[in-house]
């Protein structure tokens, strides 16, 4: 019987990097993963995008092909790949097949900026950049600077994309490309699974974005974590509603491949697109931020909409406020809070359900799922300090910083160990968000730091503030941020979105907030429009801020 | 604010331990599971054992005491501390009260002879052993050849128990030991994650017992993939059918406080206690045996019994016989398939079930769950070699040896660097199992190599005879093994014991599997009574063959 005759999986178990390693150690990396459900699954569907279906089998030999071209066209272990992509099939495989042969995943938010692109392909010095060419004036700007030595368009570029576009380096397209590799597994090009896996550039709001290094080893780790928090098996369907480039969709990239669950992916977050594969592909878990949660739940095909199996969705960014909850409750959603950042691969702690809390009613249940909760399996360690590294006393009322640290915090920031020593001061990873710990031990947060309102020498945290405001019946969505106030150094002022025909004026909702809370905390001002947003759906409030703030010096940072 | 009012789960992420560390590590060890559910369910019932129950803060105060008042008794890093005892709260804490300190925990199965026990506890040289005083005269015989220097029995001796028994050394009673240890949590006394958490001997058939040793990464990792595929939750609850000194409980001990799931002690394995535990704890999940299984199914409360819930087993040990999946399954259970061995933690590879095959007749929907299957999710790596570590074709015919690598298997034998060579050959670990490779991944024991019956040149697989005899409809529980015949060399022969109030005759079996099996495969003898088993439920075919080859020299090991 002929080597070549025998199928992948006894390939996978076959390759002589076994003999270089101990019997009883592997790496943990989340190449392993793949080569499981290549084993488990080979014949299933891995991954579902628009027309596509690739089995798992499939699924590997694209990310095996890709790691060879890329292996042949001069990268090697430690060196960057940069991916500017939808989500789609070809930005999964990127996650497999660039670290397959040690390189190092660097995966661009697609709503920045060309000059801040161009400023991420410099900083991490990627040799190569896989993008789609909708993206094809972003990236061009940024090549003459950077070490890039080839593009690798996602799908044939058209005049209307790139004609106008003038590309400092040679282009191919990603199916020619990987065409020239081979679909055969090889062995993994790393000895040490500390090794990086990939960077995630995060979208600072002060100064140039830093490059969060993630390691084969936390994403293994993370990936295990988020099946076990999200309860997926392999016969889970994964809707793509996070895009890939967010802490690689919260390590979901593997970790949806680690259940040999189906990935079904989703270029575009737009309702029509969401409930057409929640209804067709049977999608069993989302991900999103509060208000992609808002839009699907406004966005129902009927009122009384549910869905068609039981959705889990994990939601994090901001505390989901309890109209929310309750409304995509309704629709037959298992609603899960995380919280986490792009230097914990994102979600850090869980808002873990307690059965004992069954009985509460409707408004207590929402407010404890609001928390951000206990550290996830894998990831324990969690604290609210003050300034002098000692735990707040755990009174839910205290206010100190959150600190995480362990096997998912990321190994540090891409050169730049100032930065990474600031971060893991006192020893442990300081996350700039202010909260309180509960005497249960769950951590609810109040606020980043830098959105404390500072007002007549009291602290307001926004997110209260934001928890009234979305009490009120006619709103959809709201802000809070502080604007300067002659009287009271700063104020809160409230960026409202009406529901669709609902109508309030800012006296009602300020009135209506008065009654909630103290009355110095309520928002002396509210303005009416759409909020500025990331692309994750998180609002982006020092848009707000930065708008109230022109010409003004703010006392706090 | 006083340190010592802080609650436990500040003071465990508050220890210095974490200053010698790296911000973006943790060890991987159970003992961390044990931490989060403090943090996390410190309040909640963690461990019931009879009227007892000690909450997850109370099950962290007591190994923490176990652990500081070993310390105080001279046991550090790396020493050994036997236990001898029913599944109870005092064998679950010294799970983890033992490895605190870095020591080592060598559970001993309580079936052994006094001698075998003497072997062991001089083998491994242990410092100290804890035990419960029903075994007082196994003990006893071992202790003046051993290193013990201390006996610490789980609960008063009574006089009848080890009135006659003359200690070699001074013993003191579980309680009053902790009671001079510190329920604060201190630091983890190991600095490398591959040191051992436990060693545990293997029940080897011929020669001595072998000590297998589990680290503390290999036990973390294979506990989270016992949650994962057993399904667990905060809101699991366990009933301890497996006795816990069965590979640490297939480190159950560590996963079910990993999940934050409750553990229901079960000493015996008694129809009664179980159904009674099952009713009054809402138990969800348990393990055991095939043969608990149907002891379970044949001793319900009433013929058509169902679980009040839905109750997860897994089964290992023997393929589950088509009969007993039904029978089972028919009660409301949710039975998944495992097999491995002591070298790799317990389990190793599940059937895991596949969406595809829902719409399969029961016949073929039992025969891919007897299936040994394939690995877990973190333990991919699994092949069928022949002698030449060559893959044997994946055609689900060719027979070869089951083996494993990576971090599911032992770090080696203690003491004994010529079997772990042996066992560790050609760079994986070989499990003595034969087996075959199904053209989807999945294996299926053929048999254990000594198992094999070569009758006439021709192998027969005593597992498939074992299907042909369990299909009779009188047969409740059956072994086959090869037994002298002057022709053929040897034959098989079934031993077999009849359900209550059932009658067949050697002649009806033998005909009734004459029609299902090729004849030269059929069993020539059978023999009525019931089974020899050890402690876990497994039949011990050893024992039978001794009895028929007694004076005889076997041609085949």
């Amino acid at each position: 019987m002929l080597e070549l005759d025998r199928p992948t999986f006894q390939k996978l178990w076959a390759r002589e990097q076994w003999d270089q390693m101990p019997v009883n150690r592997s790496l943990l990396s989340p190449l392993m993963f793949l080569e499981r459900s290549i084993h488990v699954y080979g014949d299933k569907d891995a991954v579902v995008d628009g027309e596509r279906r690739y089995s798992y089998e499939e699924l590997g030999a694209r990310a095996y092909r890709l790691a060879s071209a890329l292996r042949a066209a001069g990268i090697g272990k430690g060196d960057r790949v940069a991916l500017l992509a939808y989500n789609s099939d070809e930005a999964l495989e990127a996650h497999f097949g660039v670290p397959q042969i040690g390189a190092v995943l660097v995966a661009i938010n697609i709503r920045l900026s060309a000059d801040e692109i161009g400023y991420i392909v410099a900083h991490c010095g990627a040799k190569a950049v896989i993008a789609h060419p909708d993206f094809a004036q972003l990236i061009a700007p940024g090549l003459p600077a950077s070490n890039i030595e080839r593009v690798i368009w996602t799908s044939e570029p058209k005049q209307t994309q790139n004609g106008a576009v003038e590309l400092a380096r040679p282009s191919t397209t990603y199916d020619s490309f990987i065409a020239t590799g081979s679909p055969e597994p090889f062995a993994l090009g790393i000895d040490d699974e500390e090794d990086p896996i990939s960077i995630n550039y995060t979208s600072g709001t002060t100064g140039r974005p830093k490059g969060v290094m993630y390691t084969h080893r936390g994403a293994y780790l993370n990936a295990l974590g988020e099946v076990y928090h999200a309860g997926m098996t392999g016969d889970s369907v994964y809707l793509w509603t996070l895009p890939m480039f967010h802490c690689n969709g919260w390590c979901y990239t593997w970790g949806v491949t680690a259940a040999g669950a189906r990935h079904v992916a989703l270029p575009r977050v737009e309702p029509k697109a969401i409930f057409d594969l929640i209804e067709r592909e049977g999608v069993t878990h989302l991900c999103g931020a509060p208000t992609v949660l808002v839009m699907i739940a406004n966005e129902a095909p009927s009122k009384d909409y549910r869905f068609p199996r039981p959705l889990r969705i994990v939601t994090a960014g901001a505390p989901p406020p309890p109209t929310v909850i309750a409304r995509i409750e309704a629709m037959g959603a298992i609603l899960t809070h995380a919280y986490g950042l792009t230097e914990t691969y994102g979600p850090h702690t869980v808002s873990e359900w307690q059965i004992k809390w069954n009985g509460k009613d409707a408004e207590e249940r929402a407010r404890l799922k609001a928390r951000q909760g206990v550290g996830y399996i894998h990831a324990p360690e969690l604290r609210v300090v003050d300034e002098h590294m000692s735990d707040v006393p755990a009174d839910g009322a205290t206010m100190g910083e959150v600190v995480m640290r362990g096997n998912n915090v990321m190994k540090g920031y891409f050169n730049d160990p100032t930065a990474t020593d600031k971060a893991f001061r006192g020893g442990w990873f300081h996350s700039g968000d202010l909260g309180v710990m509960h005497p249960d031990g769950y951590i609810e947060l109040r606020d980043r730091a830098k959105d404390i309102i500072i007002s007549g020498g009291e602290n307001i945290s926004t997110i209260e503030v934001e928890r009234a405001v979305y009490a009120h019946p006619a709103v959809l969505e709201a802000a809070v941020v502080g604007v300067p106030d002659e009287k009271w150094g700063e104020v809160p002022k409230a960026f409202v979105t009406l529901k669709p025909g609902a109508s309030a004026t800012a006296e009602d909702i300020i009135a209506f907030c008065r009654e909630k809370i103290a009355h110095f905390k309520a928002p002396k001002a509210v303005e009416f429009g759409p909020l500025p947003k990331t692309s994750t759906g998180k609002v982006q409030k020092f848009k707000l801020r930065e708008k109230e703030w022109a010409g003004k010096e703010k006392r706090i940072n």
